[in-house]
C-alpha cells in the first residue's frame, strides 16, 4: 500500500485549522500529525508533497451537476469525461449528477442510462440524484429501491410544465414517500405555470432578448414556490432541500422555515453570488451566456445570499453546472429567449470563486470548506468518506495556494464550452495539486489523472437528519 | 516528553466523527491515526488508554462560572479549588470565570483579586471575563489594556440596579469601546428597573415565595432587554453575546438579529433546558434551590431553546455555575424571595446533561461537542488550544462512556453545595477519564488531579468575528 | 312619495352612534335629525316607527351566498325566494350571490341563467359576482363586459380540481385582466390538488367520517394557497379578496401582505368564528352538518379571526350561505365524507351572531356594522346606496332590539333547510323590523314583504381602491 | 336659538360621503338632509352658507400642541390666543394641549397653570393632556383625580434625561395606574440616555450643525424605545399611544404589536410625512428650522408612514405644534445643535397638507377626515361631540374648497412665528369658512372669531378601548 505524506501545510476543515502533516495510506487518510512532532517525523512515504505556505483542504463536493444533459433538443456540452476532468482542475473531487427519468419510463431505466454514461469515463468519484419527471404509483415504489441502492435524493420541478413539472399532488406523494424511505426531496422552486404565461406574453409583445428571461421569472414566483414546497413538505412531514436559491425573498422563506424548526435546507450557486441581471442585459446576444433558471437576479440580492450562507440559512454552494456553447447552442434562442438552453458552466470555478469570497471577507476559511465540501457531503450521505480531512476519510485532498493569482478565461479553462461566465475575473488563490483517493490527479497544475479512475459512490441518506 | 496513546475510541469533534487513535506528546495532541493503520500501529507510548466503545471528546469549555462570587453578603459556595475539581469530574477542562469590578474601583483591582483567588488552586485551566460594574472614562480606557492582556470579554448588566446595573449610556459607551478594541460585550439582558418595581409590589402584596421570583422577572422584560441590547450594539457597531437566554421571545430576538446579519450571539444553560417554573413552585421552600436570574421559565419555553440550539440561533451552553447551599444561604430568602441568593450549581453536570440531550434526540453528537466545547472556545478566543481534538491542540480530552448509567445526586456530586438541582435524574452516559494538557486528572472515575495544575490562559478576541 | 319616520332610536353606522330620528322619503333616507330638535319635531310622516330603546342600523349586506347552487348532483336548498326571505328575517337587505360559468360555456350564459333564477323572486335587493370556472381567451374578454354591466367581481378556485379549479396560469391571467378592467378577484384559497391526494388516502384508509373532512383540508394548505394567491396578485398588480378565511396562518398571510401595503382583503364567516372541529367530530353522522370548505378549524383559531376583525386584517364577515338538508342531501356522504355536499345555512343568522359578538366583547358596535354592512357594500361597489344610514342612501334599515333574547333553531328559522348549525344557541338581541328601500318587509317579527320586491343592483368597482 | 343651514356641499366623515345640507341649531348639528329633498327644502334659517362645490367636513382635532411651552429657557412662540386663532384659520376647531408637571411639583399645580394660560384666550375649543415629569407615589394618586376631571391622558418621556425623562420603573408604575383608572399613556419613544451620549460625542467632535441633530437621534433608538414602551405596556396590561412616530422601524414595532392584538396606537405628524433630513441639511443654519424630536428622517421613511396611515397601523396625525422663531430662538443653537429649541410650527397647516395627500393619492378623502378629526376625537374621549358631522355633534364645521390653490408662506400664515417649515409649498384645496360650535369664526377667509370663544372641554377616556 503506497504512502504519501503531505507536509507543512495548513489543514482546513469545516471546524478546524490545523498545522499538520497528512499521511495517506492507499486511498485513505491514515493520520494527521502536528508539524514538527515526533509522530510526524517518524513517517516514511513513497511520495512527499510539500505544502508549505499552502492550504490542505478536502476535495470539493459539487452536489449539483448536469453532464451531457439533454435539453431542448441539444445536450449539455460537458461529457462525464470532460466535465469531471475540469472538476478536478478546479479542486472538486466528487460530483453528484442528476440521472433523469423520462416521462412514461421507469426510474430504473433512467438511472441505468446515467450509470452507463458515466461508467469508465470519470476522472473523479461520482454519485447520482434522481430526477422524478413522472411521479406515479410505480415510480413512487421505485424510490424505495433507489434509496436502498444509494440514490437517496430525488429532484422535483415546480417549473417546466410538460417537461419535468410535477403538480402539487405528485409533489406531496413523492414527499410522503421520502418521509417513509429516508430520501431527500430536492426542489426546483419556481412557479412554472405562471412563468409560462409571462413568457408567452413577453414573446407576443416582442420582448425576446435574453434579459427578458430574468424579467419573466420573477422573484415573487421563486419565493411563492419556495413557500409552497415548504408547506407541502410540512404536510408530508418530510425534509426539503431547495436547489439554486437565487432571490432574497426565497432565502427569507427558507430562513423562516428553519426558525420554526422545519428540516428545510437551501443551496445557492456561484452565479447568483457573483453575477446579476447586469450580465443578462449585456449588449448583443451576450446575455444568453447567463441564461439559467432560477435566473440571475439584480445585484442587491447577492448580499442576502452571502448573509444566508454566513447564518447557515443556506447550507450548500453547488454549481448547477450545465454548459451549453454560445455558438450553436445558446444561439438557438436568438429572437426567442425561451429557446436559449438553460444552464451555465461552472464546475471548474466553484472552489476558486468561493476562496475569493474568503479573500473578499464574505465568509471565513472554515465556512468555505463547510459549504463547498463538508455540508454537501453530509447533506447527501457521503460523509465521512468525502468532505473532510480526517483519519479514515477518502484521501480526496487539494493543495491550495492561497496567494497565487489567476484569471478565469475560456482560453485556459478545461470545461468543454466556448465561453466562461466569469471571463477575465481575477482571483487570488489557485488549486495546485489534487489527490483523488490517494492518487494525484492534478500535479502542480498538470493533469495526471485518467478517465475511469473516478468510481461510482453509493450514498447514505441525509446526515443532517440524524 | 511523555507519550500517551488513546486507542480504539470514536473521536468526536464539532464537525467529525472519526474512528481514530489519539497520540499525546507532552501536553498537546500530536497526532490522530485511523484505527488499524500502520501509522497507528507504529506508535509507542508511556501510557495507553483503552477507549474501545467510548467516545473521545474535547474537554468541555464552560464559559460562564462564578466561583466564590460575593452576592448579597454571602459567597458562592464553590472555591476555585472545589469548583474546578468538580468541573473535571464532569468532563470540563476549561472554565472562564467572571472577575468583578467593584463600584468606584478599577478593573485592574478587580481582576487582580480574581487572579489571586484562582492562582494555585485550580484543577483545570481557567481564564477570565471582566464584569464592568462601573463604566466611566477610566474603566473604559482600562478595557483596552485588558483586551491586550487576554481578558477580551466584558459583562454588563441591565438588571440589578445599584449593584451591577449599567444604564443605556454606559452600555453604549462600553460597546463603542469594544467595537474599537476587539472586545466582546456579554449582556445580562433583563429590564432590572422594571423588575424591581414588580418585586417591590409582590413583596408588599405578600407574594414572597420563591415562585414569585419567576413571576416578576417576566418573559417580556427579558425579551425587551435583549431587543434593547441588540439595538444599542447596532448603534455602536459592536458584536453582542447575550448570556443565559431563557425565554422563547428572547431567542426570537436573537434569531431576528442574526437573520439581519448582525453579529449577535446567544448562550443558554442546562437549567433552562431541563428545569422549569414547576421546580420554582415546589412545595415548602424547595423552590429556592432553583432561584437564578434570568429565572426558570414555563416548560414550553424549552422547545424554543432546543430549536435555537439546533438552528444555531443559540451557539453556546454554559452553566452560570453559582452555587449557594440551601442551608444557610438559600434560606436567607425565607419570607422574601428577593433575598434568596441567585444562582445554581451545575459545572459538574453540563456535559452529561447535554449528552442526555443527544440520547433524547434533541441534538446530534457533533452539535453536543460544538455547543459545549468548540463554540465557547471559539467565541472567547481559546481556539484551537481548547475545544477540539486535533493535532496541535491542548490535550484536554475526555473519555466518555456513552452507555454507562448514572444518577445525579448531591450525595455523589463533587460540587461544594448541599443539594443538586437535578437530584435523582438518571442519565445515560458518563465521564470515565479526563486529561488536562496531557495529564490524567480523572482516571476511570478517580480524581488524580491536583489544585494548581490548572493554568491561567489568556485569550484572543472572539473568533467568530474573523 | 310616502314618508316614514323612525324615531327615538340609536342610529349606528360604521363610524358613528347618533341619537337621531330618521326620515325616509320614498325608497331613500331623506334626513337625520337629533332627537328633540325642532328639525325632528317638524317632520310629518305617513308612518312612524317607534325605535325607542332600539338600534337603527343599516340593513346587512351579505356578500357571499349561493342560492340554488348546483353541487355534486344536488342543489343548495334555498331558492332565491326562500333564501332572500330568510335573509330579511335576519336583518340582511342585500345579498351578492355567485353566478356560475360552466366549463366550456360563456360567462354570459351563466350570468343570464342566474338573472333568470333570481328575477321576480327576491324579497330583498341582490347583485351578482361571477364564478370563473373556465378561464380562457374568450372568458377573459367577457370579464370587461361584465364589469361594465355591474358584475365587478370574479371568483376563482384553487380547490375543486375538475370542477371550479383554475391553475396558476389561469389565475394570473384573470388577475391581469382584473388589473386592467377594475374588477376584483375573489379567491377560494386552498391547495385542492394536494387536498385531493389526502382525501384519496383518507378514504383508502377507511377514514371516511365527516371529521376527516377537516383533517385533510389542512391549515398549511389554506395558508399556502393564500400566500400563493397574494404572490400572483402581486405579479399581476391586482387587488385580491380572499373568501372564507378560516385558519390563523391564513390570517397571518393576509396581514403580512397588508402590512407591505398590498391591496389584499380578507373575509371570514360566522361558522369559523362560532364553530370548530368539535362540531365536525359530533357523534354519528351529525358532523356532516358542519361540512364546508374551507373547513371548520380547531377552536383556538377563533381568537386569530376575532383579532383579525378587530385589527382590520379581515374586513368582511359574509355567510357563504349554501344550505343542504341533512336528510337526503348531507346524507349522500355517509361512508365517504368527500360526497357530503359542502356548505352550511347561515344567511338568517349572521347579523344576530355578530351582535352577540358585541355582547361578548369581541367587537364594538360600530365594528359590527362595519364588517356586516359598510365594508361589504364598499368592497363590492354598493356604497353609498347600501351599508350605511345617511341622507341619500337607500332606506334599507333594521330596527334591532339589543335586549331581546332569542334561541336559534331549525324549528323557528326561515331558511329552507332541516337543521341549524347553531341549534339551541341563545343570543341577546334580535331583529325587530326591517325596511328594504323604504318598504317594511319585516314588521315587528312578521314578514310583510314579497317575492319580487327585491331588485337587481348593478355594482361599481371596489371602493377600497379609490 | 339661531339656525344656520349649510347647503349644497359634500359632507365627508370618516365613513361617509353624503350630498346633504346641514342644519345647525345653536351650537350643535341638528339635522342632515339629502340635497333636494322635501326635508331639506322645509328648513328655514337665520343664516345660509352656500357650500356648492365645497366639502363640508368636521373641524380638525389636533391632539398634540404645545402653546407657550417653556423649553430651554425660552417659550414656544404661539400663545393660546395666537395659536388657536391660527388653528381656526387652518380648519382645526379643537386642540388638546399638554399641561406640564414640574419636577417636585404636583400635577394639580401644573394643570392649573395651563388652565390659567388658556382661559379666556382661545378662539376654538381646547382640552388638556398632562405631562408627567415626576412620577412618584403622590403624582400617581393624582392621576386618578385628573381622569375623573376630564384629563384622561398622560405623556411620559423616554428622552430628555434631567428634564421630562422617566425611567422604566416610573413608566411601568404610571402604566399600571392608567390600567386601573382608564387613562391612556402617551409616549415620547426615544432612548434619550443613549442619545445624550451620542450628542456629547458629536459636539466633542465638532459636529455641531443642525443636521447632526438628525444624525444622533437614530432610527434604531426610536425603534428601541417604541419596542420597550410596548413591552412595558404589555406587562402593565395598559394601552399605549406612541406620539410622533417618525421612523419606518418604529411603525413596524407598532404594527407588530397591533397584529398581536395589543392595544397600541401610533401618531405621526405632517413634518415626517412631507419633510426629511434633506431639510435639516439645508445650508447655513437653515436646518435649525426643522429641528424637532423625534427628528426628521431620510425621505424613504415617508412611504412607511403613509402605508401605516392607510393600513391603520398609525391612527392619528397631529402637529406637535411647538413653534420657535428662527430669529432669537432657533439661533440659540448656533454652534451647538443641542441648544436649538426643539419644535416646529404647524397647527395651521395640518388639514391642508393632509388634503394635499388626498390630491396626491396617498389617502382617501374619508381617511383624511378619520386621521385628522374622527380618530383623534375618539382616541382622546371627545367623541361624538367632536370629529364628525352628525346630528347631535358640536357644530364644529369646515367648508373646504377642494379646488382652491394656496401657497404656504410665513408672510401669509397666522402663527406667531417668523418662518414656515413649508415655505413656498403649493397646495390644492383651502379652508374657506369655519364654524366653532355654530359660530362662524372664519368667514370666507376672514377671521370673525374672538379670543375667549373657545371653551375648555373635559374628556372621556379613550374610546378605542370600549
Amino acid at each position: 500500500m503506497s504512502r504519501t505524506v503531505i507536509h507543512g501545510g495548513l489543514v482546513i476543515t469545516a471546524s478546524d485549522e490545523i498545522h499538520a502533516d497528512v499521511l495517506v495510506e492507499g486511498g485513505r487518510i491514515a493520520a494527521l500529525a502536528a508539524h514538527g512532532t515526533d509522530a510526524a517525523a517518524s513517517w516514511t512515504a513513497d511520495r512527499t508533497i510539500d505544502a508549505t505556505g499552502r492550504y490542505v483542504i478536502p476535495g470539493g463536493v459539487d452536489a449539483h451537476t448536469h453532464m451531457e444533459m439533454p435539453f431542448g433538443g441539444t445536450f449539455a456540452a460537458d461529457t462525464f469525461e470532460t466535465g469531471t476532468r475540469a472538476a478536478a482542475w478546479g479542486g472538486t473531487t466528487t460530483i453528484v449528477d442528476f440521472a433523469i427519468q423520462s416521462v412514461g419510463r421507469s426510474l430504473r431505466e433512467g438511472l441505468d442510462a446515467w450509470y452507463a454514461k458515466a461508467d469508465g469515463n470519470c476522472a473523479i468519484d461520482y454519485a447520482f440524484h434522481m430526477i422524478l419527471a413522472d411521479v406515479n404509483a410505480s415510480s413512487l415504489k421505485e424510490m424505495d429501491l433507489l434509496v436502498a441502492e444509494g440514490v437517496t435524493s430525488f429532484k422535483l420541478f415546480m417549473a417546466y410544465p410538460g417537461v419535468f413539472y410535477s403538480d402539487d399532488g405528485q409533489i406531496l406523494r413523492a414527499m410522503q414517500r421520502a418521509e417513509s424511505n429516508g430520501g431527500l426531496i430536492m426542489m426546483h422552486a419556481e412557479n412554472g405555470i405562471a412563468i409560462d404565461v409571462l413568457v408567452e406574453q413577453a414573446l407576443a409583445d416582442g420582448r425576446t432578448d435574453p434579459r427578458y428571461h430574468g424579467d419573466v421569472r420573477k422573484v415573487a414566483l421563486e419565493a411563492e414556490a419556495t413557500h409552497r414546497a415548504i408547506q407541502l413538505a410540512r404536510v408530508a412531514g418530510a425534509p426539503l432541500y431547495v436547489v439554486h436559491v437565487s432571490a432574497d425573498e426565497a432565502v427569507a422563506e427558507v430562513a423562516a422555515a428553519r426558525h420554526k424548526g422545519l428540516p428545510v435546507f437551501g443551496e445557492t450557486c456561484p452565479q447568483y453570488l457573483f453575477l446579476s441581471t447586469d450580465n443578462l442585459a449585456e449588449p448583443g446576444f451576450e446575455g444568453a451566456k447567463y441564461v439559467c433558471s432560477t435566473p440571475l437576479r439584480p445585484r442587491e440580492h447577492q448580499e442576502a445570499l452571502w448573509r444566508g450562507l454566513r447564518n447557515n440559512e443556506l447550507q450548500v454552494v453547488s454549481t448547477d453546472h450545465c454548459p451549453f456553447c454560445f455558438s450553436g447552442q445558446k444561439e438557438m434562442g436568438r429572437g426567442d429567449f425561451s429557446k436559449i438552453p438553460n444552464g451555465m458552466p461552472g464546475v471548474e470555478n466553484r472552489m476558486g470563486l468561493l476562496h475569493q469570497a474568503v479573500v473578499d471577507g464574505h465568509i471565513s476559511r472554515r465556512r468555505w470548506i463547510e459549504i463547498a465540501c463538508a455540508s454537501p457531503a453530509r447533506m447527501f450521505g457521503l460523509y465521512p468518506k468525502k468532505g473532510t480531512i480526517a483519519p479514515g476519510a477518502d484521501a480526496d485532498i487539494v493543495i491550495y495556494d492561497p496567494a497565487a493569482e489567476q484569471t478565469i478565461s475560456a482560453e485556459t479553462h478545461h470545461m468543454n464550452v466556448d465561453y466562461s461566465a466569469y471571463e477575465g475575473k481575477r482571483l487570488t488563490g489557485q488549486v495546485e495539486t489534487v489527490l483523488s483517493r490517494g492518487e494525484v490527479v492534478i500535479d502542480r497544475r498538470t493533469f495526471t489523472g485518467r478517465a475511469g479512475h473516478g468510481m461510482y459512490t453509493p450514498r447514505a441518506t441525509c446526515q443532517y437528519l440524524d
